[in-house]
């Protein structure tokens, strides 16, 4: 394994590359746009999974499973949402192959299997699910229905790179049906608000909370909440979002229930998705030249023991203090490994241990058997320290929650020292070329502006902060009148 | 809710597909084959997961994750997994829609988007990963690789039914990488014990360990072990296999690794499976006329508290004494739910629980506070007792315990009763005709007389059992020697 990566500084985006490689999280497949998952990248989004799935049942929501398919027909059903997602779509088109007579050993696709409306391969599921809950909802009796789904989606991207882009990819997909239209709105903004502090809690990760613009907007959306977070590179990720769908989709799929009057009405829905796109979020806030750096929360091993022995007799003595150690841990549900592979040398262990991301790494050597220590190194900032034996569990124990903060705090510190204010369009394009981050700048609330802003400059809107105060300003392009500033960015 | 389902003795798989249905386990999509699993039948498949992942891992494995799509040069490279699985593929060929301008507001699949090479979506992932897995393997050291995943796998079936045979289904496959035959071999084996290890203990339903003939082997497979389960109505469903690759894959991928040595050697492999059809198996095994039947260990609800009132006073009064009972279980980690709804009647609560299996039901009313008692009634064989207050939580820890083990004995039972020997084809007939189950039976050994017996009874040969005692004896169609008997059945 060769450790070195290219440096941040010199090509960002090649680091991140290799660093996705490397770090065993995972790789290009055979198949254009789609990736394969090793089994370390999946055991952190197994972590993910678990802790977003406890937050969605303790609000109340629970899993199903719907058709990898929609037909045409179907998808067709709300208009903007199948006009937004046309584009991308993988289309299934025939249901058999057959022996190629031209081509002996070689299969085709049989002409004579051919589907007689074709199907699409989901790319979201508002349309199939909502096909669904017009059969399950007759009375606000029925109501809400708060479902969710874990899933794979395919949207046909031309350019792709790991967990950011990828043809295929695996995420959560709430779809939720309500009586009212403010009951709607508060679970829009309630999962924002769940969305919001896994990102913060268990990725270390802060976020803006906001609005889109309408062009920015999920088609077929009344409304949609984000949350915006900021890579080491200046540029935004926007890392989940929350979606108040109106009666839209009711009124396309023709889901209505009666009210407590008796009365028909259409329902009102929420949908809101998060990805292994969060992946990338993860890695490219913490990360460094290094290597991977998680926060403890997320780690699949928080704690590695590597023993640095020459003889048999130190290694067996090593091992004992080792063995204790590991099931101490286990007792506190610290995931802990003992990396006593006699194969390999401490440096490589240090050196692959550091690649992935393990947060704490405990050295010990017969030197420290003597004197009843261990050596303790942080991965996120690299200092070391030396630990006695009967405060080594304890000292672990706070030593990931710091850890977990520290991260926290860093990125956050670059976060907000990445916030600029601007107040006309020369400055907008000067902290943009030489700075990044989030340009906070007036705009007179039109479509039009924000495409030309985004021709001249790759920045888009990436929200209106829910927390923006009212401010009385002129347009940063057009010098229109403006009520607030938003969030201007390039984005991933 | 209507809760009459269709007698089992009328008509079993009507009374199947009713009972899927309204228990609320799943239903048709408005995709052709294509399931919903709704939130209760996916709550017991998360249950499923739950066990089966943590089993995996104890023995070893990782999941990982790998794309849903096969290009189709890929897919060919093992002859006869490709010819396996041909008839029955979802094939992708374009990747975009665009507007219809003959039919305004329609979209139709635009030619310009077709793809250069199809893309099957994967009935199985051997392909897909042994491609993968070239280069992941260089050296012994890198191996064994022991992987699972968890995925959406289709399969173009003509005729389908809920659970049992879907265009799409979820399963999770086990695809290992091997430096030797005897490991590889090892491997196989012991997946076959750990879904008959969870098939038995946790579904409670019994199973008979064996190899599959050649002709029912696995599509690029040298040898399937399977577990082969019997349902109610006499016919045998196949629970779980486990497949030995032999250097097949390997062979086709050229995945190669130096040995110890430092000679290049093919790899050996083996692929592992279980799917939703568990779900129609767990139904089929221990379900009544009144609905289903859940064991224990797999019931999203296990207890459920229906109180019994006129008045305000008395709801009041139970609901105090239902919520500590509540305490009481969760602290014991038995999943309970108190029904305190107010909109229906304790009968029609009585019936929802008992069709949707729910094993214990404890009923509390004015009088069960007076005398400090409760009415446990259980749902596998509908008996009810009054328990004392005192020893209410003990009863029903010990009684969770017995109704699982019940299920078990009683399904042991009516399986061992329906393992019939028999020395002539008239009685191999009248056997299948009158009485159903597996028939014990010698067979020649060929895929002639198999496929003959096959035409003319319509039963398969389950399995070459694993505890088989060597025996002479003569073909039971054509006469000819045979050293052993095998299970027929009818099968699903």
């Amino acid at each position: 394994m060769s450790k070195n990566l290219t440096k941040r500084s010199e090509d960002y985006s090649k680091w991140y590359n290799e660093l996705v490689v490397k770090a065993d999280l995972a790789e290009n497949s055979g198949v254009r746009g789609c990736m394969v998952i090793k089994p370390y990248g999946y055991a952190i989004w197994e972590k993910m999974q678990a802790e977003l799935d406890r937050m969605f049942k303790e609000t109340g929501h629970q899993n199903a499973y719907f058709p990898l398919f929609v037909p045409k027909s179907m998808f067709e059903a709300e208009e903007k949402n199948a006009e937004g997602f046309a584009k991308e779509c993988a289309i299934v088109t025939h249901y058999r192959l057959k022996n190629d007579e031209q081509n002996p050993g070689k299969l085709m696709v049989d002409p004579n299997a051919k589907l007689e409306e074709e199907l699409i391969v989901r790319p979201t599921s508002e349309a199939i699910i909502w096909s669904t809950y017009k059969g399950w909802v007759q009375s606000y009796r029925d109501l809400p229905l708060l479902i969710n789904q874990w899933a794979n989606v395919v949207r046909w991207e031309m350019r792709t790179r790991l967990f950011l882009r990828t043809a295929e990819f695996l995420w959560q997909e709430g779809h939720t049906a309500h009586a009212t239209r403010q009951e709607a709105i508060a679970e829009s903004e309630q999962m924002m608000n769940v969305y919001a502090d896994f990102v913060q809690n268990f990725m270390a990760i802060p976020v803006v909370k906001g609005l889109k613009t309408e062009t920015e907007r999920f088609a077929g959306a009344e409304e949609t909440y984000c949350i915006e977070a900021l890579m080491q590179d200046g540029k935004a990720l926007q890392a989940g979002t929350s979606h108040f769908l109106g009666q839209n989709f009711a009124k396309a799929f023709d889901v209505k229930f009666a009210n407590q009057e008796g009365k028909q009405e259409h329902v009102w829905g929420t949908s809101w998705g998060v990805s292994t796109r969060l992946m990338g979020a993860l890695i490219m806030t913490h990360s460094d030249d290094n290597g991977l750096v998680l926060p403890p929360n997320l780690a699949p091993i928080q704690v590695v023991i590597v023993p640095i022995y020459r003889t048999d007799e130190e290694f067996e003595a090593i091992s004992e203090v080792a063995n204790t150690l590991v099931s101490q841990f286990k007792k506190l549900k610290i995931s802990v490994k003992f990396d006593n592979r006699t194969t390999h040398k401490p440096g490589f262990k240090f050196a692959e241990h550091e690649l992935r991301g393990v947060p704490v790494r405990i050295a010990v050597g017969p030197k420290d058997l003597e004197n009843g220590t261990f050596e303790v190194a942080r991965r996120d900032n690299l200092t070391k320290e030396v630990v006695l034996k009967d405060n080594i569990v304890n000292h672990v124990q706070a030593l990931l929650d710091e850890i977990q903060e520290s991260l926290f705090g860093r990125a956050l510190n670059y976060r907000d020292s990445h916030i600029t204010e601007v107040n006309s369009f020369e400055e907008f394009k000067d902290v943009l070329e030489n700075k990044g981050g989030f340009i906070s700048a007036h705009w007179d609330g039109t479509p039009e502006t924000e495409e030309k802003i985004k021709d001249l400059t790759k920045a888009t809107i990436r929200c209106i902060a829910l927390d923006r105060v009212e401010e009385a300003g002129s347009c940063v392009l057009t010098g229109k009148p403006s009520s607030g500033r938003v969030l201007f960015a390039k984005a991933y």
